[in-house]
C-alpha cells in the first residue's frame, strides 16, 4: 500500500507538470494564430489593392492537404488537422471579408432602403455605410419626404413584408430617377417582380437573401437573383453582394416561388405543426432534453428556433400565396395516408414505400448521412 | 501606370512571401499539436494507472478560459480561440478514451451478444473485444449450441429487433447462469424489462443507447438505464459504458417509453412523411439544393439521412406499439386543425397561436437559436 501511495503522490506531482506542459504548448499555439492573423491581414491589404478575391478554393485546398500529410506523418489523425484548418481558415476568409466589404464596388453610390426600419431594412442599411455608400432610409414615418430621399439615388432596396410589397412598389416607384435600380428582397419572386416591371422603366432586378439578419456571417450565404430588366445596370449591385462574400444564383421568379414553396412554406409549416403539438401535448421538454441525442436536440432546436423569431414573419411566408396553401393541403392529405398504413399496421407497405423513397433520394441520402454526422459530432464537442 | 505596374509586380511578390510565411507558421502550430498530443498520451498513462475519470470539465473551462483571455489579449475573436479549443479538446478526450476504454472494468468478464450480426451486436462486440473481454455470439444459426455458449457467462446482452426482443429474451433466459447480468439494448424498455425480470431471476437492466452503429464517437453519447432487478450487480456494465465516454441516465421504463414515442416515434413518422412527399411531387432535388440556405440543407438533410438506414429498424420503431401508433394519430389530426386555419385565411389566429407556442417553449427557443446558428456557422465553413 505504502509503494501504491508513493506511486500515487509521484503521480500527481507528474501529471501536474504534464498540465503545466500543455498549458505551454497551448500558449505557443495561440501566440501563432495571432502572429498568423497579421500576416493574413496584410495579405488582404494587398488583394484590396489588386482586386482579387478573398476566397481561394485551390489555395485552400493545398494548405489543408499540406497539413494533413504533416499531421499524419507526426502520428495526429488527419481529420482533426483538417477539422482545425477549415475553422482557421474560414476565421481567415471572414476577416478579408471585412475588411474587402467596406469597399464600395460602386463608389459614391446612394442607395435608398425602403423600409429601413425593420430588421432586414436595419442589416443592409449597416452593409452598405459600412463599404462606403451613401445610405438613405425610407420608413413609414417618412413618406413626406419621399421626393427629396429619391432625389439622385443609384438603387431603391425595397424591404418590407411581403403582404404590402406590392403596394410599396407602386407608391415608391414614380419618384425613382429613371435610371436608378428598383430591386426588392421579399421571400417571394414572381409577383414582385411583375410590379416592379410595370411601376418603373428603369433597370430592375429582384433578390432573395437566403438568409436572416440574425446570421452571424453573409460569408458563402446564397442570394436569389430573378433578373427584370436591364441587367448590366444592376451588375454592381450583384457584385457588392460576392464582395461581402455572398453567392449569387440566378433564376427565374416562378422557379424560385415553386421551390420556396417547398423549402419555406412546407418546411415552416412542419416545423410549426410540431412546435404545436409538443405545446397542445405539454410535454416535459427538459426531461425530453436529458435523454437527448445530439441529433434529437438538432432537431428539436429546429422547431424551438422558429418560435424565437418574429410570428409576421413566418405568418406571411407560410401564408405567401394560394399556390403554397395548396401545397400545404396536398401535405396534409398525405399525412393521412400515412397514417392509414399505421392504423392498419401494414408494416410490409412501410418498408416498400421506404425502400421507394430511399431509392427516389438516391446519393443524396448518404451524402446527407455523412454531413450530418459531421455536425453531430460538432454538437458533441460543443454542448 | 509604370509605377502602378512595379507596385503590383512588388505586390505578387509580396504576396508569396506572405503565404510561405503562413505556411511557416501553420507548419509550426500542426508540430505543436502533435507534441501536445504525445503529452496528453503521459497524461493518460496517469490516468489508467489511478482511475481517473477522461473528462475533467473544470479543468476544460479553466483551459478554454485562459486561452480566450489571451487570444482576446493579442487581438483575436476568443469565440473563434474557444472553437478551435473545443476541437483540441475533444480530440484529446477521443484518444484517451480509446486507450482507457480499452481496459475492461470488469476484467475477465464473459460477454455474450445475442443477435450479435446485427449491426449494433457488431458493434459491442468489437468495443467489449477492444476492452478485453471473452466475447461470445448468437446469432440464429447458433441455437444449437445455445447451452455450451452460456456456460459461465456474466452478462447476456440481447440485441435484436424490436418486434422479436421478447420472444428471444424467453428463449435465451433458461440458459443463463442464475448471477448473470439479463440485458437488452432495443428503443422500447417497458415490455423487454418485464419479458426479462419475468424469464431470469438473476440481475437485469434495460438499455437504450441513444446512438446507431454509424455513430462515430460514443463519447458523450447518452444510455439510458432502466433498473430491473440487482442493481449493484449490474453496476460493471454502466461502468464499462461510462469508461467509453457515454453519459447514463437512469429512468423508469414508462416514463423512457413516453419519451421515445415523442423523441423517436413522432421525429421518425415526420420525417418519413416529408421524405415521402417530396418523392411523390418529384421535386427537382438537385435544384432545390442550388437555393439552400444552411439551415434547409441541414434539415433536408435530416429527412434524407433516414433513408440511408435501415427499413426494418425505421419501421419497427415507428409502429412500436399501440401507445405510439395513438400519438401519431393525434399529431395527423392537430395538423388538419393548423390547415384549417390556412384555409380560412386566419392570420390573427396563426399569430395568436405561433405567440402562445413561443411563451411554452420559453428559453429553449432562444437556446434552440444559439446552438442552430453555432450550427449553421459550421455548416458554411465545410460545405
Amino acid at each position: 500500500m505504502a509503494a501504491s501511495d508513493k506511486n500515487n503522490d509521484g503521480g500527481n506531482h507528474s501529471l501536474e507538470e504534464l498540465r503545466e506542459a500543455i498549458d505551454g504548448i497551448d500558449e505557443q499555439v495561440v501566440s501563432l494564430l495571432a502572429k498568423r492573423q497579421r500576416v493574413v491581414k496584410r495579405v488582404t491589404e494587398i488583394k484590396k489593392v489588386r482586386n482579387l478575391p478573398v476566397y481561394h478554393p485551390s489555395r485552400e485546398e493545398d494548405l489543408i492537404s499540406s497539413r494533413r500529410s504533416q499531421g499524419a506523418s507526426a502520428g495526429l489523425d488527419p481529420d482533426y488537422i483538417e477539422e482545425i484548418y477549415r475553422i482557421i481558415l474560414r476565421q481567415s476568409r471572414v476577416e478579408q471579408t471585412q475588411r474587402m466589404g467596406k469597399k464600395a464596388v460602386f463608389p459614391g453610390g446612394i442607395v435608398l432602403i425602403v423600409g429601413g426600419k425593420g430588421e432586414m431594412g436595419r442589416y443592409f442599411e449597416r452593409r452598405f455605410v459600412e463599404a462606403g455608400y451613401q445610405v438613405r432610409i425610407l420608413d413609414k414615418a417618412d413618406w413626406p419626404d419621399v421626393k427629396q430621399l429619391c432625389d439622385g439615388i443609384h438603387l431603391a432596396l425595397v424591404s418590407v413584408p411581403i403582404d404590402r410589397t406590392n403596394q410599396i412598389i407602386g407608391r415608391i416607384a414614380p419618384y425613382l430617377p429613371k435610371d436608378a435600380i428598383l430591386a426588392d428582397i421579399t421571400s417571394i419572386k414572381s409577383s414582385p417582380l411583375t410590379a416592379m416591371l410595370e411601376a418603373h422603366e428603369g433597370p430592375v432586378v429582384g433578390l432573395h437573401p437566403m438568409f436572416g439578419p440574425t446570421t452571424s456571417t453573409i460569408d458563402k450565404q446564397i442570394v436569389v437573383a430573378t433578373p427584370g430588366r436591364r441587367l448590366p445596370e444592376c451588375q454592381w449591385l450583384l457584385d457588392q453582394f460576392t464582395a461581402w462574400g455572398s453567392v449569387i444564383v440566378t433564376a427565374d421568379a416562378r422557379e424560385h416561388d415553386e421551390i420556396m414553396d417547398l423549402v419555406q412554406g412546407l418546411r415552416h409549416f412542419a416545423s410549426f405543426a410540431i412546435g404545436r403539438f409538443l405545446s397542445l401535448k405539454n410535454i416535459d421538454l427538459e426531461r425530453t432534453l436529458d435523454f437527448t441525442s445530439p441529433i434529437y436536440r438538432l432537431e428539436l432546436g429546429m422547431v424551438g428556433r422558429l418560435f424565437a423569431q418574429d410570428p409576421s414573419l413566418y405568418c406571411e411566408i407560410i401564408f405567401a400565396s394560394k399556390e403554397r396553401r395548396d401545397l400545404l393541403r396536398e401535405y396534409v392529405q398525405s399525412l393521412q395516408d400515412n397514417l392509414d398504413m399505421l392504423e392498419e399496421n401494414n408494416k410490409d407497405r412501410f418498408r416498400d414505400e421506404f425502400a421507394k423513397i430511399a431509392e427516389w433520394f438516391g446519393p443524396f441520402s448518404e451524402q446527407a448521412m455523412r454531413e450530418s454526422t459531421f455536425i453531430i459530432d460538432k454538437l458533441i464537442e460543443r454542448f
